[in-house]
Order: structure tokens, then sequence, then C-alpha cells
């Protein structure tokens, strides 16, 4: 069976090399990944660039639809407040992320997936994974020491 | 002097003239409109494609950054979480906002803009304008009958 979870941090891991903070994302349906995404803002020079956005706008075009019910999101990272948004928004069944954000007060993508705002909520897991944590913290190590 | 909101009710216009929700957007850097979006969810079926990320990813390729710092989105109505969270994400300095969303329970719109967990805090105004409200009332009523 595919571990989704590694997936998304072989995404990561390519993010990596173009020095772009690692964060990786793959979309499944039905036991298959329907498109993948990894972040590439500096690359791009472009906001909007983070691996959920990039992997639903191929989704949605993979599968002639803006909703991707029955979908699960598999991130290395909890999502930030854009990509939560439009996770709710695309009609995602469920979100599996690998590493908590470190810097979160106040847990804005639980709120926003969790309100009832939104005509949809989809279920959350925090899948704790090493990987996805370890090279997010040695990234931003190395970009320190520069 | 352009009345940018008008700019905005425009871009909205357009949207229902294509049956799409009307909503629109435009980015403005020191008092000139640089980005143009209104929303083609159904169109594209594509989940992401509201206005103000249109306008966002237009902006971001036209100023050749991901950093929109110094510019000002008009939008006809209270942006989405995601749209939110993109605003944020670009650094955009403020958002005028023609109508309010009326499902809110919690505005989420404002949560997110001045949340700590986020780099940046751009100003928001709602500025109450009757056309922009009327035209997505007006949407929706028609929407019903049929």
């Amino acid at each position: 069976m595919i571990d989704f979870m590694e997936e998304a941090f072989k995404e990561a891991q390519k993010a990596l090399k173009k020095d772009e903070v690692p964060i990786g994302a793959v979309i499944v349906k039905d036991g298959k990944i329907v498109a993948r995404g990894r972040n590439s803002r500096e690359k791009s020079q472009n906001a909007l660039k983070h691996a959920e956005i990039i992997a639903i706008n191929k989704a949605c075009k993979r599968l002639k639809s803006w909703r991707l019910d029955g979908c699960e999101i598999y991130v290395t990272l909890e999502p930030c407040p854009m990509c939560a948004g439009a996770i709710a928004n695309a009609r995602i069944s469920k979100v599996v992320y690998g590493a908590k954000e470190t810097t979160s007060e106040d847990n804005l993508c639980e709120l926003i997936l969790k309100s009832n705002r939104l005509n949809h909520k989809p279920k959350i897991e925090y899948r704790e994974n090493k990987f996805c944590k370890d090279i997010l913290q040695d990234f931003f190590k190395n970009k320190r020491k520069k």
C-alpha cells in the first residue's frame, strides 16, 4: 500500500532541492494520487504557489470539477489559512497533515475547517511525522546560519 | 479620480453576465489598477477561481514579486477564508470591501487578517456599497426562482 504522507514528503524534498520552504502535498481519490504539489513561492514569485493550492488546481483540472468530494489531501505541514480555506472551498473530504505549525498562537487552520460559516467541513487528522518536521526545521536552521 | 470600488463592481457585472456569482476585485498600486479579477468558479470548474485569487495571481505576475507591499485590494464582497489568507500571504497593505458576508456566524475574514499568527496584517475597511450588495442578493433571488 502506498504511504501517501511519504509521497507528500517526496514533494517537499523536491521543493528543498529548489531552495524553497520544503512543503509538499498529494491529493488522493479512491486510493490513487490524482494531483501533486510542492511549494514554489520563491521561484515563481507568486504568493499563491503553496503546495496545497498547486495540488488543488491540478486536481480540479484533472477531475474537471471544482468539487473534490471524496478526495483526501495529504500535506507535510498544517495548512495556512489560505490553503485551509481552499481545501474547504473545494469540498475536500479529509486533510491529513504531518507537522504542526510551530508559530501558531491561535489555530486558524482548525478554526477555518471547523467553522459553521463554510458550507463544508473536511475531517482533519494530525499524523505526526518526524521527517516532515525535521526537513522544515533543518531548512530554517541552515537559512539562519547563512 | 477613479472610484476603485466601482471598477471592482464592473468586474462583478462581467461575472454576472457569465452566470457566475457576481463578485469582482481590483488591485491598486500608486493610484493605478495593476490587476483585475472576477469570480469564474463555474465556468472554469476550479475552486480557486475567486475574484481575489485571480487578481492576486495577475498582480504577482505583473509586478514580478510575491510581495504585494503597498498594494490595496478593492473587492465587492468580504473575502472568504481562502482569499483573506491569500491577501495576508501576499502582504497586501489594505483590503476595502463593499458588502458583508451575510451568512457569517464567526467573522473568519477579520480573524485571519488580524491574527498574530500571520507575518502580515493588512488594514481592513468595510465601505458599504448598495450596488455590491444588491447584485448578489438579486443573483441568488433569481437562482431560487428557477
